[in-house]
């Protein structure tokens, strides 16, 4: 059988860069033909970066996408890389067809170029648009209907992109144009436990096209999402052969044995499912037979290191894609603001995460003395301000009690932070985690201000978990665990009253987190969660909650989406709304 | 020719709210009943409220939304009103549909039903879905494929819903079906001008479908959107018959003379482009000849009345439908807040509108007797708070300067609104415009706070030709000018340093709404800008703010739209990115 030299380029690509995502091709080609790579495949959307959203439809961005990628291919040429074939993902523009009603405008493709030899030899637009959770690409994208089978080195190579994997047409498709690898470049975000059902549908789809399959998976944080890469390869039983780390930039080189192309396959213009099929002919001559290098897959990481690693990772590349280079946040000593710290620290280096502790007189010695621990162990700069004299400034001026006087110290707060942030340059962080942006347990333009919030999508059962986890992952490496065991052990409390917990307004987390679970993670009606054992009154309660506090959510700052639905445009429920007992 | 007379049912739902919108229903029939209609129409997801976005999904609410329209059907005839054919709309789930990628779950469709006799005769969902803009309909529906023809006293009226009317598919069908009345149920929202697209239109699909045509709108304020009604008729050579006020609840009774139906026509099963045609009689008796009446279509409003009346709308409705009763803002003395009170005296009564002044140490005199003339010609209610002590107070306590200080002065005023609001139940207004919202001119967690922002969506050249108008409009009626002519003739400033101008950080707003129009509204790349003769420098620079501002705007409070890009959900874009020469 014919051999290939494969190479994944699990990059990570900056939105609207064009020149700079160009430039990382160019050199991940050059480092590729370097080592032999016969074929190189780069992730979805490579030139523009992904996703752009709206902008897919200006026509200024559209040309500038296509005219990249055509300077892109002969440079490559120039470069003395036109050898190497490359699929590369770009905007490219649906040929012939014209603005009107359901078409989005100027007609954008979610597009792959196949370049070699100094021209983009094929071109194929994505067929089935990602729809739903946070995809919105049938707003963006007219849809294609080709299938692509390019000939290298006398192995047939068909092109599926991202969504098209989790649909039957395409591998299907490949199997009637027997083709021999399938490679499917992806912008496919992080969510928990995703990276299992990954490998299972690669191999399902493997199976069913009866060819081998790469995987090919953008890096790296953009906005809310985080991609994770996990770029993989399985042969035509769904073996893997070969597997990224996740969270990295990689050059994933593989060797396959592959079948032969045959002369008696279906050609260009047949149809399969009402695909198109399109054949290119690159090259027919097998590469001379070469001892296959052997590839392990590396080591996995563990399901709250993949999570702490995608928390690291968004609030890293947030930072260095808007321009910032360090962060400032409140340490109250709780085990939120200091979770978010480790993760900041994790990210920048403890010379760019700056703390600032505002005790006020319902303040705790503890919420001191564990922020202080916290600064201690990680060597971030922690200063204090106290609030004492701002809060009596506001007390001669205005009379307010009880939630509004709670408020007004969270407030209080929230001012110095961003005061503090527009002097230095440094990004706010929000602490929230997921519970309390669930319930509205917070105070909007108080602890919820802030550029970043990098525990959103984190429940309070695993921020402890991730607290946990990360001291004793610093214990294996002979490291200080850089969280006070203070921090996790105490019952948590805002400190906006004397004596006060979480428990006085909140159910007990451990319950409150399963509620959640069913009622947002799963989207079941509150019917349905009383049917999973819950106590009915809990529910209606924590559903009241979750309904009521939406216009909260809606002014909280972004952070890494972590799961289904992390309250950001993958759950759209309307505000002003009165459904209660149909929830 | 048969007669028929038609009631449009022009109606404020609560999203949600099934009983109280099933209640609606009722009454608008028995009053319809009452002056002998045989066939009523509500607007587009009558029993549900529109749109439920991705509550659709859930199985409860879908079942919810079925129980409820046959249960209406049932109680129509049991109150004597079963005589009456109403049309509908409801959440339907798509029989024999099941889950799969590319299936919205649990199947739902945005349908109508066709109520008489105690039964739902017959079922039609939307076919087109509409998925630019604010709408996601694709992510949220399963589309129709069946246009029902039902026979109402010898004539055949077809059914299309929203945009199925900007497509051409289901007029040609109605034509096709020999309907001689297409009834159309919408959720339309309000967008400046769009009255006059929308009647030409009409006109158009119904000379298209040789069919007269009946179109009807929700009216009132969800979420971001406003509704403004303007349901009408126009008969077959689209001549207009009979047009409903905009933004109010109106039953338009309008008699009409139609052609019969024909035993000849096609049948039930066939299909016209893709379409199926569905036929059920419900009688074929015409009903005796009677004297119609006429109907004289009302007064339009002129374009800035309509927007005003928009901007109150949506205020009065977001108030109500949120629970709140009356309102707090600051008041600078600017043409912000001033228009903004202005609108919201209109909406609430003075009675429900709190102003605060909080004078600092740059403020001007004319801010603080602008606010209270304001006050004195509205009757709202005016309460100074110096921040002098406040602002002393943080000086103690952290060093900054330079528009971190101007920041910090914005955001002391944010926390007095915020206090108050928690205090004594008001829902706090942003007074920003859509040129600062565009270039980011305001401080984020000081001026933009807030649950509702009014005018978030008026370009300020706009704010002072509203302003204008308003006086304009008192004085015709002979009432007190609510807006003080200081504020309006006077430069804008921030007042949060001396002898600030809006024009030391901004280009004059006419040239930049102008610049926004093109950019923003109509959404030009920066090249097609300047080629409209504007200067590139001056291009470069509001593309450059507008698009370093999207972080603020995220957070920035709902406000209502009223044209085609206003921040929200209409225009996304991702925020981390680096397009700057592409844009």
């Amino acid at each position: 059988m014919p051999q290939l030299r494969l190479a994944l380029a699990q990059v990570d690509t900056h939105v609207g860069n064009l020149d700079a995502n160009a430039d990382l091709v160019v050199a991940q080609c050059r480092v590729a033909a370097e080592q032999g790579v016969q074929l190189i495949v780069f992730p979805e959307m490579t030139l523009t970066g992904y996703p752009i959203e709206d902008l897919a439809m200006r026509a200024s961005v559209i040309e500038a996408s296509r005219t990249c990628a055509e300077r892109l291919a002969a440079r490559l040429a120039d470069e003395g890389l036109g050898e190497l074939v490359a699929v590369v993902g770009f905007l490219d523009r649906a040929p012939g067809v014209e603005d009107g009603f359901g078409i989005p405008k100027n007609a954008p493709q979610n597009a792959v170029a196949v370049m070699h030899g100094g021209r983009i030899v094929a071109r194929q637009a994505k067929i089935h648009l990602w729809n739903y959770g946070v995809g919105d690409e049938m707003r963006n994208f007219v849809p294609g209907d080709t299938i692509n089978v390019v000939q290298v080195h006398g192995v047939d190579v068909a092109l599926a992109i991202c969504e098209d994997l989790w649909r039957d047409g395409p591998s299907a498709a490949a199997k009637a144009a027997d083709a021999a690898l399938l490679v499917v470049p992806n912008g496919s975000p992080y969510e928990a436990n995703k990276d299992d059902v990954r490998l299972d549908l690669c191999a399902t789809r493997a199976v069913a096209g009866e060819c081998a399959l790469a995987y090919v998976n953008l890096v790296g944080g953009q906005d809310e999402l985080v991609f994770d890469g996990d770029s993989l390869v399985v042969d035509a039983n769904g073996a893997l052969q070969a597997r990224s780390q996740q969270f990295v930039e990689e050059l994933l080189v593989v060797d396959l044995d592959l079948p032969a192309a045959t002369p008696t396959m279906p050609g260009t213009g047949e149809r399969f499912g009402g695909l198109a099929i399109k054949r290119t002919v690159i090259s027919t001559e097998p590469v001379p037979s070469y001892e296959p290098r052997t590839t392990t897959p590396g080591d996995r990481l563990d399901d709250l290191e993949e999570i702490y690693t995608a928390l690291v990772t968004g609030l890293r590349d947030y930072v260095r894609k808007n321009g910032f280079s360090s962060v400032l946040m409140g340490l109250s000593g709780g085990i939120d603001s200091t979770l978010t710290a480790a993760i900041a620290v994790d990210a920048l280096g403890a010379d760019k995460v700056f703390g600032v502790s505002n005790p006020s007189e319902w303040s705790t010695e503890h919420s001191r003395t564990d922020a202080a621990e916290l600064a201690r162990r990680t060597g971030l700069t922690l200063d204090t301000v106290a609030i004492a004299g701002i809060k009596d400034a506001y007390d001669d001026a205005i009379k307010v009690d009880g939630v509004a006087e709670e408020n007004l110290q969270a407030r209080i707060r929230a001012v110095i932070w961003m005061a503090l942030s527009n002097q230095h340059g440094h990004l706010v962080l929000a602490c929230g985690n997921k519970s309390e942006l669930a319930t509205g347990y917070s105070t909007i333009y108080g602890d919820a201000v802030g550029g970043y919030a990098p525990i959103k999508d984190v429940p309070k059962t695993l921020v402890w978990e991730l607290s946990r986890w990360r001291n004793a992952a610093a214990e294996r490496r002979g490291e200080t665990p850089p969280i006070p065991e203070n921090a996790i052990n105490k019952p948590p409390s805002a400190e906006l009253r004397p004596g006060q917990l979480d428990t006085d307004s909140l159910p007990p987390y451990e319950e409150l987190d399963a509620v959640l679970d069913a009622y947002v993670e799963r989207d079941l009606g509150s019917a349905a969660v009383i049917a999973e054992g819950f106590d009915a009154e809990l529910v209606e309660r924590i559903v009241t909650l979750v309904d009521r506090a939406e216009y909260k959510r809606r002014q909280y700052p972004p952070g890494p989406k972590i799961s289904k639905r992390n309250f950001g445009r993958d759950r759209r429920v309307p505000m002003t709304n009165a459904w209660r007992e149909h929830l």
